[in-house]
C-alpha cells in the first residue's frame, strides 16, 4: 500500500450507510410508481435523470407497460441513450418503438460502437434500414460493419474505439500524443503496440506506463504475451479467454492478423453472467428470452420442451402398461414404482449437473472422462446399495413382504448405477456430437430413469413374486 | 479510433492460428502424461514452467494423484506460487500439503494479499498456524487480518495493494510519485483521492489522468460518484455492483468510511462464475465441493439430498395408497398416473427456474412479484388446457374411454395450474424468509406436484369413474 502525505483540505467523505442492498431502491421504484400515476411530471424529472444508466434501465424494467410508456415520454429527448444497451430485449425493443427511428438514431450516434451495435441487432430489418438512412456516413459504416460480424461473436462485441501506439514511441512521446489527441474513447486499460503492417506486437497497463520515465521506449517493456481473438470467436470462448488469464483488454484481429478492435472486460461480465443464465434455464426446459417477455411468446416458448416431456412420460406409461396383469394383482407395486423412477431420476440430475457444469467450464475434458465417469459410476454404486437398503427396509415394514422389499432394493440398485452412468455419458456423447449438453441431456436422461426404473421393478417383481 | 503514423521497424505479428478451443491444450496435457509416466524430467521442466499459472492449474487438475504428485514434487522450488489461487479447493488442498509449511510460506510471501488469503483460508486451523509461524511479521500480520474478516466479505476479497492520492496533487505530482515509488501493486486501474481523514472522495482511471496535462489538480476532474463497498458486504453483492455499473475496481472502506483496500474485476469474475455454477449446482441437488473432490465426499454429500428425495417419494407413495383399491379395478390409472405428476413437475420446474434466477439477478422484486405471479398463473392455465387436451385425447384412443380422458384431462389442468402458482410461490416464499430459494424450492416443488398430480387424477378417478 501507498502512503502520501494527508492533503491541507478535502471535503468530507460521504457517508457510509450502504446497510441496505445495493442497486436500486424499492422506494425510488414506488416514489416513481406514484409520481407516474398522478403525472407529477417534475418530479419525475427530479428523480429519474440522476440515476446510473443500469438503474435507470432496472426501473424501466420493473415498472408495467402503461408506465414504462409514459415515463419514456416524459423524459423525451432527455432520455440517457446508455439506458438501452443495459435493458432485456423485450422491454428495450418496446422502448425503442417508442423512440421511434429519429430517437433511436440520436441514440445510437452516442453510443460507443459495442453498444451501439446491441441495441441494433435485435431490431427487425425494415427498422433497421429506416434507422440506417437517418445516420451519419461514419455510425452507419461502423454498424453495418458490426452487424456484418456473425452473431455472439468477438466482432459483435469488439470496440472499435481504442488506442494504438507504433513501435518506435518512447513513454514521453505516448503520453503527449494522448494529450493533445481529440478522438480517444472515454476509457482504457492497456495501450496496444503495433508494426507497420498493424499487427499488435504487444500491451501494457496503462499503470505500467505511467510508472516509467519519458525516454523509455515502449517496445522494451511491453508485454508480448498477448491473447489475440479472432473477429469470428464465439463469445463464451471470449469469455473464457477474459476469465482464464484475468484479463481486462484484449485485442481483436482479422485473418490477416491486423487489430480491427478491442474487447474489455466490462461486456465480458454480462456475457458471463448472460452464459451462466441460460445454462440454468436451457437445464430447467425454459428457453424465453426473458422474464419481460410478453404471455404468448412464453407459453409457446415452454410448450415445446413440454411436449417432448410428454412423449417421455407416455414412454414411460407404455412400458407400465406392459405389466399391467402383474399390477391388477400386486397393487403395491403401483404404490411403489414411482419412488424407484424419481430416486433414479434425482441421483441421475446429481451427476449431469456436475457435467453439464464442467463441460460449460472446460473443467471436464478427454483427458480426465474416464476418470470422471468411473468415480459417477461407483458414487451410483454406493448411494444404489445404500438406498436399496433404506427403499427396501420402508418396503418390507410397509408391506410386510421381505420379497417385495428385495425387489424394490435389486430395482434400486440397477436404476442408480444406470443412472449415474447416464448421467456422465449422455451430456459428454451430446458434445460429443456438438449438441448443447444444457438443453437436451436432462430429457435423456429422466427418459431412461423412467424406462429403466419402471422396467426394472415391474419385471423383477413379475419373475420373482407371481 | 486513433491512427498514428506507422512506426519505421517492429518484429512480425505473431501467427493467428487461433482456430482451435481456447486455453490449454490435449495435446500438452497428453504430452506431460507420457513425459511423467517415464519420468523424463527435463522434458517436463521444458513443457510446464512456460504456462500461464490459470493453466498449469488447469493440468494439475487434469492430471490424476499420483500424476499430480509427480509433477509438483519435479517443480519443486520452482513451483509458481501464482497457481495456488487458480486450483479448485480439493486439489489445493493436496498441492499444498506436497509443498509443506516452509513452500508454502514461500509462496503465500509472493502473492497479492487477495491471493494469499484465498489460499490459506480454507487450511485447517493447526497447518495455518504452522505457516504463519514461518512467515515475516508484515505478512503474517495481513493474513490474519484478511482471515479476520468473515467467510466471502469484502473484506476477504479485497487487495490491500493499490494507490491513494492525497487531494491536493496535480497530473504533475501524482505521475512523479508513481514513478518515484517502489511499493505500488503491479497493475492498477483507478487512483482513489483520499481527505486527511483518509475517505476516499473520489477515483480517476488512469487513461484520464494520461490524458491530461500535468498541472491541473486531480480534484478538478476526479469522478465523486464513487461505489464504496463496505468491509462486510457479502460477496455476491460486489459482484452485482460490479456487473450493473461496470466497475473495473472500487474501494473497500471500514465503518468510519476510511479506505482499506481494493477489489479489481478480475476477481469479481471469478465470483460470478462460482456463484452461478453454486446455483446451477443447488438446483441439480449437488452441494460437493468441486469435481475433484473424493469420491466418499461427493457421495456423503449427495446422500443428505437423496434422502429427502426418498422422503418425498414416500409420501407420494402414501397418496397412492389410498386409492389401492381404485387401482386395483382400473389398472389404467396406474399406467396413466405418472404423466400427470411428471407434466406438472416440469411446467412448476419451468416456472421455478425463471423465479431462481431472476431473483438472483435481482430482476425479481416485491414491485413486480404480483405482475409475475399473476403471468405464471395464466401460463400454467393456458398450457394446462392445451395438455389437458393433448393427454385427454390420447387417453380416450389408448384406452378408449372417453370419461378415463375427461378425468386425466381435468387433473393436468388443475396440476398445471398448480405447478404455476408453487413454481412462484415456493422461491419467494424461501426468499422472503431468508432461505436459498436455488437449494431448496425444487424439492418442494415436486412434491407438490406428484402429491397434488396423484392426489387429482386417481381421487377424481375414483369419484367419477367407479
Amino acid at each position: 500500500m501507498s502512503e502520501p502525505q494527508p492533503a491541507r483540505s478535502a471535503p468530507d467523505a460521504p457517508s457510509s450507510d450502504t446497510e441496505e442492498s445495493p442497486g436500486l431502491s424499492m422506494e425510488l421504484v414506488f416514489a416513481v410508481q406514484d409520481a407516474l400515476a398522478e403525472e407529477r411530471v417534475t418530479e419525475i424529472e427530479d428523480l429519474v435523470p440522476g440515476l446510473h444508466e443500469a438503474d435507470a434501465a432496472d426501473l424501466l424494467e420493473t415498472l408495467n407497460r402503461d408506465e414504462r410508456k409514459l415515463l419514456v415520454e416524459i423524459l423525451g429527448s432527455t432520455f440517457d441513450p446508455e439506458i438501452l444497451p443495459n435493458l432485456d430485449v423485450s422491454v428495450r425493443e418496446e422502448v425503442i418503438e417508442w423512440l421511434g427511428p429519429t430517437g433511436l438514431a440520436r441514440a445510437v450516434t452516442e453510443l460507443d460502437s459495442d453498444d451501439a451495435v446491441e441495441v441494433f441487432e435485435d431490431l427487425d430489418e425494415e427498422f433497421q434500414h429506416r434507422i440506417l438512412s437517418q445516420l451519419p456516413q461514419a455510425h452507419r459504416m461502423i454498424l453495418e460493419e458490426g452487424l456484418s460480424y456473425p452473431e455472439d461473436s468477438a466482432g459483435r462485441l469488439m470496440q472499435r474505439e481504442f488506442v494504438v501506439i507504433p513501435s518506435a514511441w518512447t513513454v514521453g512521446e505516448t503520453i503527449d500524443y494522448m494529450r493533445a489527441a481529440k478522438d480517444l474513447p472515454d476509457d482504457f486499460y492497456d495501450l496496444y503496440i503495433v508494426n507497420p503492417k498493424h499487427h499488435p506486437i504487444g500491451f501494457l497497463p496503462l499503470s505500467r506506463v505511467m510508472r516509467t520515465k519519458r525516454h523509455v521506449r515502449l517496445t522494451e517493456f511491453m508485454e508480448t504475451d498477448l491473447k489475440t481473438i479472432p473477429l469470428t470467436m464465439d463469445q463464451e470462448d471470449v469469455a473464457y479467454l477474459f476469465r482464464q488469464y484475468g484479463l481486462v483488454s484484449a485485442p481483436v484481429v482479422d485473418d490477416a492478423g491486423r487489430l480491427l478492435g478491442v474487447i474489455t472486460v466490462d461486456d465480458v461480465v454480462h456475457i458471463i453472467d448472460e452464459e451462466a443464465g441460460d445454462d440454468i434455464m436451457k437445464m430447467g426446459g425454459v428457453s424465453e428470452p426473458d422474464l419481460y417477455s410478453a404471455v404468448l411468446d412464453t407459453t409457446k416458448a415452454r410448450f415445446t420442451w413440454l411436449v417432448v416431456n410428454l412423449l417421455t412420460a407416455i414412454l414411460a406409461s407404455l412400458v407400465i402398461s406392459l405389466f399391467d396383469a402383474t399390477i391388477e394383482q400386486i397393487v403395491a407395486l403401483a404404490v411403489l414404482m414411482p419412488i424407484v423412477a424419481s430416486m433414479g431420476g434425482n441421483a441421475g440430475t446429481q451427476t449431469l449437473t456436475v457435467a453439464v457444469r464442467s463441460l460449460a467450464m472446460k473443467d471436464l475434458t478427454e483427458a480426465n472422462a474416464t476418470r470422471f465417469i468411473g468415480k459417477e459410476l461407483l458414487i451410483g454404486t454406493i448411494n444404489g446399495v445404500l438406498f436399496a437398503v433404506l427403499a427396501g427396509g420402508v418396503t418390507w415394514l410397509w408391506f410386510e413382504s421381505l420379497s417385495l422389499g428385495i425387489v424394490i432394493a435389486a430395482a434400486m440398485v440397477i436404476n442408480m448405477v444406470v443412472a449415474g452412468l447416464s448421467g456422465t455419458l449422455i451430456p459428454l456423447g451430446l458434445e460429443k456430437v456438438g449438441v448443447d449438453p444444457a438443453i437436451a441431456s436432462s430429457v435423456f436422461l429422466t427418459t431412461v430413469t423412467d424406462v429403466i426404473g419402471f422396467f426394472a421393478f415391474l419385471g423383477l417383481a413379475a419373475a420373482f413374486l407371481l
